[in-house]
Parts: C-alpha cells; structure tokens; sequence
C-alpha cells in the first residue's frame, strides 16, 4: 500500500508544508501586532489571522482522512487533483481571511464542497469494497454448491 | 491493509461527516446569535457551541489514531464498535454541552473512557506484534541451532 | 505495512498518551483557576496551560503526517527516533509554557527543527519512491528492448 500511495503521501506533505506555512503566519504576526502569549485577542489584524489559521486546523484531520479514504478506496488520482485544489482553495481562503474577514466566509464554501465531494467518493468506495468482500464470498459459495 | 481496513474506513468517513456537521452547526450559530468574524466571544450560547466543537476537534486527531490502530493491531471488528460508540458518546456530549455547559463536564468522562480503552487494546496489539516479530527471529534461530 | 509499522504505531500511541494527558491537565487547570466553561480566559494562569495545550493540538496532525511518512518512506527507525525526541521536546515545552509564557516561545523552534527535519526526509523518501516506480518501468522497457 506504501507504493500506491505515493501521490497521497506528496500531497500530505504539501498540506503539512502549507499548515506550518500559516501556523509560522501566526507566529510573525503575534510580534507584528504586539500580541504576547498567551492572549489571542487584542488587534483586529491578528486576531483575523489566528481565525483563519484556527479554521484550517479543524479542517485539516478532516481534509487527511477523506483524502486518504477517497485515494485508498476510490481512486488515488482523482483524490490527489482534488487534494491540490483544497490546497490551493485554502491558499486563498487563509489570505482572503486575513485581509478581511467577512468576504472570507463565502469562500469557505469552495472547501466544504471539495471534502464533501472527497466524502461522497470515500463513502462509495468503500461502499463497493465492503460489497465486493462480502458478495465476493457468497458468490464464491453459491458456486461451489451450485456444481 | 486497505481490504482488512474497510470497516476503520467506514467508521472514519462517519466520524469526518459528523466533525462537518459540528463545524456546519458552529457556523450557523454564528448567524443566528450575531457573532461577526474573526470574534468567538460575545453570545454565551454560540460560545458553548462552540466551545463543544473545539473538544471535539481537540480529541479528533487522539480518537483517529487509537481507532486505527486498535483496529489493525488488535481487532478491527472490536475497534469499529468502539468507534462507533464514541461517535453515539460525542453526539450526546455536543447536543448537551451547548445546551448547558455544566452538564456536559461530566458527559466528556464516557469518551476519555472509550478512548482510553482503544489505547489500552491497541497498547497491548501493538506490543503482541513487537515481541511476536522479534521473539519470532529468536525461536526461529533457536529452533536452527538445535537441529 | 502494519507489520512494518510497528514502532511508527508504538510512538503514536505514546503521543496519545502525551495528548491526552494535556487535555487533562487543561481540565484540572480548569478547577484550579475556577474558570467555569465555556470560558476560556480570566485567569492568566489557565489562560498559559490553555495555550500551551492547543499548540500541541495544532501541530499535531503536522507531526503524526511527517512521522509516518518518513517511516514509511524514509526509514522507520530514524523516523521513530525524531518521533521520542519531538514527544520529549514538547513535553518540555508544555511545562515550560504553563509557567512561563514568554520563555517558551523560544522553546517551540525546537519543535519546528524536528518536524522540519522529519517534512524534508518524507520528501527526499517520496522523491526516490516516486522516481524508483517511474524509472524502473521506462529502466525495465529500455533492457527489454535493447535485447
């Protein structure tokens, strides 16, 4: 399985990249706008920063397992192209955000579309496995008792 | 492993839609009780909810890895049942937290106890394999020299 | 690959341990400073566990992604290796924060070495794997044709 998870595995370390990429954001930010830990509030400016972030965090086990589900289950390309586009959708929602935070909460939409479309093909893989193991099996009975 | 792992699949995908709804449910707390981005403050009840999804959130990563390897070092039948009895114990803990936040401080016990159990078993797969794996090495060197 | 992943299993387990053990303190840290939830201020004290502890949870799915793929990409034992010592470093760091929050924010690079270190050497795994399964069918096409 470690072989036919390659493209998988090269978009989750993209997606890690891209988390500590804004988890840094953070970071810099915190500095920038004087907001010493551990408060998270304070400037308007950090605090869109540090949502948008927080934002991506909850997502992100999320994004990992339909991922992975959908290129396991499903099928391993199409997974990744949709992987690269939340990557992507998430690029422009976490500087969307931070620059202002109400045309943000539109664009969150693009993301929840892509996991639930990683969902949907997830949940018929392995839909058609769980089908195929079990059928497969009675399948092979009915054979052997039919001749 | 993707073929033995179809019911840790299974109970994953379930987890990821109920993990959406929560954050959907947040979402629309947010309209209803006039909470703008990037503020989380302001409504007590829409700081229940979502105080509700960030312990849920929090113990997500922690609930994926012991379903996991529960279910692939111990017993993939046992470890989907757990799962799918945190799932039924976190849909109780959400529904109650953002109702009254005093009651719920109790209900978050049953899933520490479920996850506690899922780490115990895959503690105990886990370290059956280890010497399973190494004693294996040794017996089979012992079984050489004594022929 | 569950075989092979035994001690890539054994450290996430440990990290659950460490993960759920801060949540717990989070929770104690709650009584203590009597913040009643879902507040999560009042008390600067609570307010430096609090941090400290979603740090962790921030920056663990990053850890759990570039531990297992460097295990199985790179090589399981140096991956487990930064595994324990990134568990060690954030075991410092939790305990450095909650008493102090300024210190540890010089603390937190250490942990951004090791998963660094642990993103490169995934990458460098899944480059060579990537190229190994590419090449090797234009190598295995090239020698059949040169014969």
């Amino acid at each position: 399985m470690a072989g036919n998870s390659i493209l998988l595995a090269a978009v989750s370390i993209l997606s890690v990249c891209q988390q500590s990429y804004f988890a840094l954001h953070v970071g810099k930010a915190r500095s920038k706008y004087k907001v010493t830990p551990p408060a998270v509030t304070g400037s308007l400016e950090f605090e869109r920063i540090f949502r948008a972030q927080q934002n991506c965090v909850e997502f992100y086990p999320i994004f990992l397992i339909t991922l992975w589900m959908a290129g396991w289950y499903f099928n391993q390309v199409f997974a990744t192209c949709l992987g690269l586009v939340y990557i992507y959708a998430r690029h422009l929602f976490f500087w969307g955000y931070s620059e202002a935070a109400k045309k943000s909460l539109q664009k969150v939409t693009k993301e929840i579309i892509l996991l639930a479309l990683l969902t949907v093909v997830s949940a018929l893989g392995i839909a058609n496995n769980f089908l195929d193991e079990y059928l497969d099996l009675k399948v092979a009975k009915k054979l052997k008792s039919s001749f």
